[in-house]
């Protein structure tokens, strides 16, 4: 039945145990060596009556909520797990709150567990009270409600969702041991539904002097950002809806502004205002941070689109290794440009690479979950993946970004990343 | 910027006011007459500082819940919301838990909201403890635990699931009252991460003389059914993972069978066991229920594949119309053959017709979101959608579907849905 002949089986894709992506899709190859069983029993239905078959359980939840076995499976951040900037503690409801992308698989990020950047906490907004205000350069100034709102056309995407900030740890001189997690958690990827924001402004009536807008979110801080109004009128949504349901409390409720493929803290949540203007505000949130400084000594500001990245989420330095043996090696990979069209994946540090296999819905914006076997032979081996886009860019070494770049930045981090596996089964992170 | 002319944009596509389905795709079209603003403001900012705005709130939630504001938002079933079949009260842990589908929208069903049908209540698995037994004709039985079978390579898959039952109040001589969810309400779709369970069958090396499988569950009620043989070595899951996260507890935790397209039944949650058989094993869940007698009297067994079908789930008759306007209506679309291409809507009770515009991955076996623009004048309408599938298969009327299968079934119930708008704008459940 195998399209592989016994010798190809054990060839390997790439150095250090890589195999083919495409092993385990060829029917009967390999498989009788795999034997991750728990016994082999001798009689014909050894399994015993456990407790739980014995009755039924008491009242269902209306909303159905994971095991109680899982109830480690939560978003890291302030005063909590791993991975939180210690400075960000100084100030009341400014924090990340990450996914815990270790023990989570798919594309899709469940809205409990969606990565949240809060400059002044959680608004805990009434969606009858709240308004949308669009104004500034428009012929007449508009408010919407939620409700009003909700009468206009709308739309689906599966779309990436990424912080600027996310990685930001990649920029330190020292590998951070915050793991997989801790170090690149401010990523999430959501079926997110809502409103065209053109289909809105035109009913304003834009103003053709306008061409940036500013975008102000409900929270206590006010968050501000600026948008050029080319995005805007392209594909900007003002969303409602995420997976399904109404879009969850940290990531903006009732409403907040998506620019698929743009930096997240542009993408405004709470979003309550939009004003029309001839060019940028140049906001305290715009100029405080989110500004790159480079090797020549310039700044720039305002660094739109999210470069190709990809992590490997498992093995990660939040899971050791359970001895030698075959191993997935899984990861995400996504594109602000666009969309992922290839993750290779080395297993001796960049020596040499083999093509993952890819899943997802492949439409632009959305993520991609990449595969590969590996047989680990128990010895030490340094785990990197690295994603090109449909733009034909690839994910940069840390080197080489820093060397176009300059080490000064704390955002658009996309460099690769190396897990090492040590003979004892520890994932750490190192620079390779 | 439109390519439309004015007279085009007053064009219906089909009767009693459905406009093109690209209506709203193209910039500058008919905007201006939308106008479901709250209000035109005269000042340049004339937003209030709500009162969230002041203060940063209090601990965020580690896993986040979505706004008390949506407590609505809940899935319907025993001694809770209508669509409950009365007589499943009678029998401890059994009911339908049923997806509020008028309140949610895009493609992907939050794990809170997934449909659920229950035949003991749900069990409390301790995965730590929890076995899955392969045995019966193979060489080798196998025991495989969680944590044994998180090493073997996995896929994520986008899929639809439905219950054989969904629907089933079709059948009813009057028109069901229950609205959309107590009718409809069995059907979710998430994107779902397992094993392929061929690759565990052919480690425990199946005899070519065993053409079936009886999978279990482990909830009291042991439920089982038979699954052909062919089905389980082509595309058949062990899911751990739903959206990302470990499956839902009333969707199987830790493990569930998947089988892409078959009814929801089949696809047995909590699996304990899979038993290798010459044939069908005739189990109390295959035999009592899940059977469809036609109009000459024999019956079938085994009806796998679920029928292609759409719903109409905005307007529907939990929800009251708010006056003559524009509306967008919209629904889900699905077909256990493969995936919708098609899916059409009459606003004149199936006199004439409009395709409408198709959102989703739109990959095998995921479901598709439908939207239609739609100018309510106030009167009278009876709204349907028809779906079809890519073999070409086209969703029936009732009156066509019992011309084929009869009126006795409780199952696959895929005809044509009839939403009537009236004046008052109540929206009420119709033949038609």
């Amino acid at each position: 039945m195998s399209e592989y002949t016994a010798s190809e089986h054990l060839e390997c894709a790439a150095g250090n145990g890589l195999l083919d992506r495409r092993f385990f899709l060829r029917s009967g190859v390999g498989i009788a060596t795999l034997g991750y069983v728990l016994r082999e029993p001798a009689k014909a239905d050894p399994l015993p009556l456990e407790p739980w078959m014995t009755a039924p359980n008491g009242p269902l939840p209306a909303y159905d909520r994971p095991s109680r076995f899982e109830a480690k499976v939560v978003r890291g951040g302030s005063g909590g797990p791993p991975g939180l900037n210690p400075g960000l503690r100084q100030f009341p409801g400014v924090t990340n709150i990450k996914t815990p992308l270790h023990l989570l698989t798919g594309t899709i990020t469940p809205g409990g567990l969606h990565h949240a950047r809060l400059h002044s906490g959680v608004p805990d907004i009434d969606p009858d009270k709240h308004q949308l205000l669009l104004h500034g350069l428009v012929k007449r100034p508009l408010v919407f409600s939620v409700e009003a709102l909700s009468r206009y056309p709308m739309e689906s995407h599966i779309y990436v969702h990424e912080c600027g900030g996310n990685s930001e740890l990649m920029y330190e001189e020292e590998p951070s041991k915050a793991g997989v997690m801790g170090i690149h958690g401010q990523v999430s990827c959501s079926e997110w539904t809502g409103v065209r924001l053109a289909m809105l402004m035109e009913e304003a009536g834009v103003d053709p002097k306008a061409k940036w807008i500013l975008a102000e979110g409900a929270d206590a801080s006010a968050m501000t950002r600026s948008v050029p109004m080319e995005k805007i009128m392209k594909d900007a949504l003002v969303a409602l809806y995420q997976n399904g349901e109404r879009v969850m409390p940290s990531n903006g409720y009732p409403m907040r502004l998506l620019l698929p493929g743009f930096e997240g803290n542009m993408q405004v949540k709470w979003l309550r205002r939009i004003k029309a203007l001839a060019g940028p505000t140049e906001s305290r949130d715009e100029t405080s941070k989110y500004t790159m400084t480079h090797p020549d000594g310039m700044s720039t500001q305002f660094n739109l689109y999210m470069e190709a990245k990809s992590v490997i989420t498992q093995p990660a330095p939040e899971l050791k290794m359970r001895g030698p043996g075959f191993y997935e090696i899984s990861g995400l990979a996504w594109s602000g440009y666009g969309k992922v069209v290839k993750v290779e994946v080395s297993a001796d540090g960049g020596k040499s690479w083999a093509p993952a296999r890819l899943e997802g819905p492949g439409s632009m914006f959305a993520m991609t979950r990449f595969r590969i076997p590996w047989q680990w032979n128990g010895g030490p081996a340094i785990l990197q993946s690295r994603a090109t886009d449909n733009t034909g860019y690839v994910q940069p070494t840390r080197a080489a970004l820093f060397a176009k770049r300059g080490p000064w930045s704390n955002y658009h981090a996309n460099m690769i990343t190396s897990w090492s596996i040590a003979s004892t089964g520890d994932v750490t992170h190192v620079y390779a």
